[in-house]
Parts: structure tokens; sequence; C-alpha cells
């Protein structure tokens, strides 16, 4: 498979099995169904759960032991998209160029939805024992993801954002914050990989360290795209973070300071992937990601 | 101990544990912590942990093993209140006798503690290992928690409440909106006492059936004290049912035939308990939810 290909069956997969877990739908609870859908299934690139597949297939893992550590990490991302764009957070009319969840459905759906789908990975982690993945390594992936998501990872890194928005905090604070908001859930992704596959302590330092790189350096892609990128393409306006007085890598060292940074931080996750004998995959990726118009 | 003495030190165990899980705080997410710990050590009857400890030591199961679980429980509690609170839910400005989370705070804040402590139970609960719980069974209540509480149990019953508020529903369709919204995490919390001391599946059933009668019993009460309830009592507005326009037991059978079907329901509730050797306390309690004031 050709690097393109191997990234769409990650994706196609990831959709099937997303499908799968919201197909059954009760009659009461259809709107809020509707809405977890309405955002699980908008697209999106599944960085996420390709990390997943990755490093369980490089630790000599089989894919459908990963898929529902995959599907868990998307619908935390997913439920994180929601609740950031609420208009007491971010207040965003769009999301992947359609409707945000509150704008389709209202306030409360997504409200609900965002909570829904916090919570739902976790009874689908579950299923990773029926695929062969020890009780053991799946209580270690609900730990995990728990502890990258919760208030000392993703979602404390919301909180930090939302809560210095407009006051300068420097490099190494706005780092710190990249770090907690986009690090950690990359992080659980491919170490829940590794767990899936039953890889030691030596990989899953590997998964950490790369996972912790790659989200600085995505952070500062973004901040460089909502300068330089188009609305079309991205999917929501650009210069926001100017209109909202944010600090960024580009306010604080420019265009060409910001670029070097993410740059930079995509060599050091780069010279982590060495780590695997085969890392050719995932190396495309994380330089692909660093070229991204979107 | 007599039975306020044991309701007590279940209480102070809880608070106790609740205590100790936000004590560390970062710097940086200090107004998240203190939103945490504002909503959570706010008091409360604590009637989830109650039940998760009873139901363990009903199974021969040890305090200590029992407390990640009865902490993880009233976290979920808390957050489902925090949200239910807030604006575009039932807007409440009160709650257990002070303002409600997002009015000390403010939204943004709310939204994110409500996140956070719906998501730190499931990293609470691995500890349950280190307390000598299998890896099976706390795996086992990291899915039954992440599926009771989810979108086919309480946030369902969150969003059913929410979305047919105004349109009558009849007796059948309301008592499994209150069997969602309610009775579910009551579930949660008696199955995970048992499961905390390797019970088998007899006892999860009676856990699971006295769940279910106590949690409608439970909801009836409220729309009883929401009409013949004291404001100061209860730390927020009674009335507010009937000002929404909300069908109720009390609207469609009136305060007399809601009382007899509380009765009913706790009845049946006590004759599950003779299941056990030793369920005095839990009798105890069922019959005290039953007369509450508040």
């Amino acid at each position: 498979m050709t690097f393109s290909e191997k990234l769409l069956h990650y994706k196609n997969i990831t959709e099937a099995g997303l499908e799968r877990y919201t197909r059954f739908v009760p009659k009461k609870q259809e709107k809020l169904f509707e809405a977890m859908k309405y955002s699980l299934l908008a697209g999106g690139k599944r960085i996420r759960p390709v990390l997943t597949f990755e490093f369980a297939r490089l630790c000599g893992g089989r894919e459908e032991s990963a898929l529902p550590a995959a599907c868990a990490v998307e619908m935390i991302h997913t439920f994180s998209l929601i609740h950031d764009d609420l208009p007491c957070m971010d207040n965003d009319d769009m999301r992947r160029g359609r409707k945000s969840c509150h704008r389709q459905f209202d306030e409360a759906t997504a409200l609900l939805a965002g909570d829904a789908l916090e919570i739902y990975p976790f009874e689908i982690l579950y299923d990773s024992v029926g695929y062969g993945v020890s009780a053991e390594n799946t209580l270690k992936m609900v730990k995990l993801l728990a502890e990258y998501a919760g208030h000392m990872g993703m979602i404390g890194g919301q909180q930090v954002d939302t809560q210095f928005e407009g006051i300068p905090l420097g490099e190494k604070e706005l780092t710190e914050t990249y770090r907690l908001k986009t690090s950690r859930l990359l992080q659980a992704a491919a170490c829940m990989g590794c767990l899936s596959a039953g890889a030691g302590e030596d990989k899953l330092k590997i998964a950490f360290e790369y996972g912790d790189k790659l989200g600085i350096a995505f952070q500062i892609t973004d901040d460089i795209l909502d300068v330089c990128g188009d609305t079309k393409e991205i999917g929501k306006p650009v210069g926001s973070d100017k209109e909202n007085n944010k600090e960024t890598f580009v306010s604080l060292f420019g265009i060409e300071g910001a670029k070097e940074r993410a740059k930079r931080l995509t060599r050091q996750a780069l010279d982590l992937l060495d780590g695997f004998a085969d890392g050719g995959f995932l190396k495309e990726l994380t330089v692909e990601l660093l070229n991204r118009k979107k």
C-alpha cells in the first residue's frame, strides 16, 4: 500500500467502527444520537485513530485489537470540539465546513452529545478484551485516556487556554498549554496503540515522546494556518486568533519564527521514530502534518 | 453503630476520599480545580457512595476496596448537576443552598469542571486494583459506570427530559425517563459495590433491581417535594416543575397518587433486600429516602 492508500484505509476502518458504535438508536434518544453522529461522522483527519492503528502495527499488534481504542480516542476528540464550539467557549458557528453541533441542533443537545461522547469511550474500550487485549492492558488504556484527556491533560489545557486568553504567557508557558491541549490526546492515541499490542515500556516511552513533539508542532502549525490559511480549505474562518487577541507562536515569533519551531519539533519527532524498524509511514505522516494546508 | 452513625461514617470517608482526589493543584489549573472542588465538596446526601459501600459490605468486601468506586460515582453525579444547572439546561442559580457552579465561577469554567469530573472517575477506578479488586472486575466497573451514565443511561435520560419538557408522556414513558435519569446511576453505585467485593451474578442482580426501584421512588419523591417541600430545606426554589410546565407523577396522579406509587416502589425495593442476610441498614436508608424532606 502507498502512504495515501494506507491513510485512507485507516480512515475507513475508523469510520466504519464509529458508524457501528452509533448504529443502535433507541426511539426516545434519537435526537441525542443524531447530534453525536453529526459531529462524529463529519469527516476530519482522523489523526488520532491513525496513530493508534499505526503504533499498534509497529508493536506487532493486530488492527482489530486497536479498533476500540482508535474509536474511543476519536470520540474524546469530537467531544472536545463540540464543547469547545459552544457559546460560552469559542462560540464557533462552523466546524469542518458545516454548522457546529449547537448551531445544527441546539445548545442543550450539543452539551449532552459532548457529554455522551466523553463517556462512551470507556464502555467501548472494554471490547478490546474480546479482541485479545489483556484486562490489565485494557485497564491501563482506560486510565491513560482518562488522565490525558482530563483536568491534568486536554481539559486542563482548554481551561488554561480560556482563562489566559489575552494574557501574554511567553514561549515556555504557551508550549505547556499546547502540550496539555493537543499533545496529551495524541499521546493517549499513540500509547493506547502500543498497549493494545501488548508492547513494553520502551515502546510506550517512544510513543509518549513522539506524541508530545507532534502535538506542539501541530498546534504551532494551527497558529500559522490561522494567519496564512484559506477559510474554504480549513472549513472555518481564519484570523480568529488575532481577532480574539490570542497569544500564539506567530504573535510571539512571527510566521518564519513559528515555522522554524514547528520544523524543529517535527525533526525531533522523526528522530524518535528511528526507534522502530518500520517507521516509514509515520514519518511521512509527521511531515505531511507539518506541511498541511488545513 | 446506629443507622445515623453509619450514614455519617460513610459520608465522612467519601468526603475524605474526594478531598484526597482533588488535593494536588497545578498552578495553572487552579481555577478549574476550585470549581471542581466547589461542587464536589458542597455537601449533599452522598447516597450513591453510601450504596457502593454498603453493597460492598453486604457482599463481604472491604471499605477501602470500594472507595475508588464510591468517589467515582459521586463525581459523575456532581458532573451531571453542574451541567444540568447551566443556562442552556435548567438555568438554575442555586444548588445545595449556595450558588450553582456557573454562578459562582463562569459558564466556561463550569462546563469544563463538569467535563473534568465526568472523566476523572475512570482514572480513579484504576486504584481499585491496588486495593485488591481484580483487573477483570475493575474493568467491569469501568464499563458499567460508562454505560449507566452515558447515552443509554443518565445522559440519555437528561436529553429525553429536556427534549420532551411540556409534552405529556404518560406514566409508562415518564417512568422510563426516571429510570434513565436517576435509577441508572444508583444501579451503577450499587453494582460497583458488589463488583468491588468480587460478588457473583446473583448479588449483582439484586443490586440492579434494587437501584431501579429506588431511583424511580426517589424521583417521584422529588416530584412531591417540588410541590410540598420547603425552599430553605431543599436549597433551591420549589414549584419549578409547574412553572416549567413539566409533567410529573404529581401532575399525573395528584400528591396522594404519587405518594402511593413511591410507597409501592419502596416496598418492592425493601423486599429485594431480603436477598441479603444483613440488610437492615439499607432498609432503613430506603425508608428514610421515601420520607425525606429535602
